[in-house]
């Protein structure tokens, strides 16, 4: 990202030098994410984030096909992906919401069931945001695919986090973001398969091929090119790391606590993401009580923290989160086996007291 | 930037310390962008850039009113804005385009022509990216805003380049972006005169009072904010500066080649942009000798040079291209005299010898 700071790399669509050392810096980014991914770098598109790629990949697909048609999305989607259904009916789409089941899972006959002819697009995550659930996707994209539909799937919480080869996915498009994986904030990236072609919702023309106006974030890329090489280099041998400090965080708070359920911990689940309730807590209670102790968690989605909504992928579950406080926590990079302890016995600690105080 | 690069501050949406504490660094740096353009800190919504900001504007308040109707916009526009017509048109809505004289001003004349009892919107940018010329935004903002419409502007190229105070325009919408000021990519704004309501174009919630999905990007905002204090506090004083180097530059080449014009001169301009056009000359061929010679010029917009496109900014102008070649530099907050001196006799010394070689 330094380096992509410096004035001598400029805008990578200038024809002057700095323009093209941009450029080429530009490309040897694509290269190094699209070898990383197992795909060719024709079919990599660099956006601002995740979100910037789940909108250009469901709105610009279903945007160069026929108008009306039906979409299917899982019940749990990113929120990023949830707020385009409206836009969606009211262009004429008939949106299908695919339900899990109480593991959290996408129930392939479900899917069948709501899969037509007529379907243009479905789209399923590859891991949840909150629970860290893996959804069967290559089983889905397959009956999409047979069906005619094209299949996007929103990886952004699965990159680093499970083995993750695209071209084994049998998927159309799938969205990336680099800040999951410890790149700044700043570049996403969508994967294109070759062949297909996107209508981009804003019109057409400008950078990345016609698909995204805007000057190319480049530090911002070149960090998450960087970042996706480090992830694949280290592949699942830190996956297992940090699935083990993962681990040890639930054993330590569901031994000590009867009444605590491990979200999704019966289906295949991404390696750090725990997601835990406790029957009788309150959620907001419970985070201000962890952060006070020093320890960042959130109740689910960050992005639904400040408008307290309630999860609308518990909900899905059929977990009542009046009934059962919710606990977050994501293990990583730099988590130690000590913070792991200091998280379970601060959880333990205030999921007791709270509980108490609630049950006289 | 580097300061909100890390850890401590986390997901401004997080409700743990490390998300408080990121939240208080973002609100800072609305309140530091907001008094720099003397403006209310809920006026402004922090976006990935420009080419955003301008999407949202135009999508996002047309979205909120009745469908259909017109929408004006200049012949000038930048291509971030030009794109989105298509798209407009293919809603119902009636767009037309604004023309401009030949020193680049649209005509607050034509303006009214066009402005009638069912237009919408109107958009005029403020500075023009190919040439620097200023448009009579503040003229132009009384007569739509008289007629009921609202009015964006993109000042975008303005922010630095000419004393800029947004409560003076009487706009509604005025669009900003970070690395125009020497920001690093990645974080633009977006004024949004307050009690106006925008229905954003992909579907309500999420960040930003609602308006656009997405973390925010807080390192980038947070050096946007600051750059936006250092264009503040430096003011006129910088502004003159850059335009006595600008004028230097082109006092040296109009001196020197006889042919030569610089575009929109008796316009008003912002101050760092010199386009000049040369009789007899390609404007690929004069690019790429200046690059030869270490000068990092372009033909118009960088957006366009891969395309090869012609400007639609100069064939608004009615300057053909074809017969003139065009080159477009910018001095700013690094160049010297000195790099100015130079870049005049590169450009003399080029357009001497392409032109000698092409009428033998």
């Amino acid at each position: 990202m330094r380096e992509a700071l410096s004035p001598r790399l400029g805008n990578p669509s200038s024809a002057h030098e700095e323009g093209r050392r941009a450029r080429a810096r530009l490309e040897r980014a694509r290269e190094a994410v699209a070898l990383a991914l197992s795909v060719h770098p024709g079919e990599i598109i660099f956006t601002s984030g995740g979100t910037e790629a789940n909108q250009l990949a469901i709105l610009g697909a279903l945007g160069a096909l026929e108008p009306g048609g039906r979409v299917l999305a899982s019940a749990v989607e990113h929120r990023s992906v949830v707020r385009i259904f409206p836009v969606l009916a009211e262009r004429g789409h008939d949106v299908r919401i695919v339900p899990v089941d109480r593991h959290g899972r996408v129930d392939p006959a479900a899917f069948d069931d709501l899969l037509d002819s007529n379907t243009r697009l479905a789209s399923v995550q590859l891991v949840n945001n909150e629970t860290g659930v893996v959804q069967p996707v290559e089983a889905l994209a397959r009956r999409a695919r047979a069906a005619g539909a094209l299949f996007h799937t929103d990886t952004v919480q699965a990159l680093g986090k499970v083995p993750l080869a695209v071209d084994r996915l049998g998927v159309d498009l799938a969205t990336f973001s680099g800040h999951k994986i410890y790149a700044p904030r700043g570049a996403g990236a969508l994967y294109i398969r070759a062949g297909l072609r996107l209508r981009p919702p804003f019109g057409e023309g400008g950078q990345e091929r016609g698909l995204r106006p805007g000057t190319e974030n480049l530090p911002a890329i070149a960090a998450f090119a960087r970042a996706v090489e480090i992830v694949s280099a280290e592949g699942d041998a830190e996956i297992a790391r940090v699935r083990g400090l993962r681990d040890r965080l639930e054993r330590a708070v569901l031994a000590a606590l009867p009444e605590a359920s491990a979200t999704g911990a019966e289906a295949p689940r991404a390696a750090p993401i725990s997601h835990m309730t406790f029957a009788g807590v309150e959620t907001d209670m419970l985070i201000a009580a962890l952060d006070l102790a020093g320890i960042a968690a959130s109740g689910g989605a960050a992005c639904t923290d400040g408008a307290a909504e309630r999860s609308h992928v518990l909900a899905a579950m059929g977990i009542d989160e009046r009934a059962r406080g919710a606990v977050r926590l994501c293990a990583g990079r730099f988590t130690s086996d000590e913070e792991i302890d200091r998280a379970a016995a601060a959880i333990v600690q205030a999921v007791r007291r709270l509980g108490a105080r609630r049950t006289p």
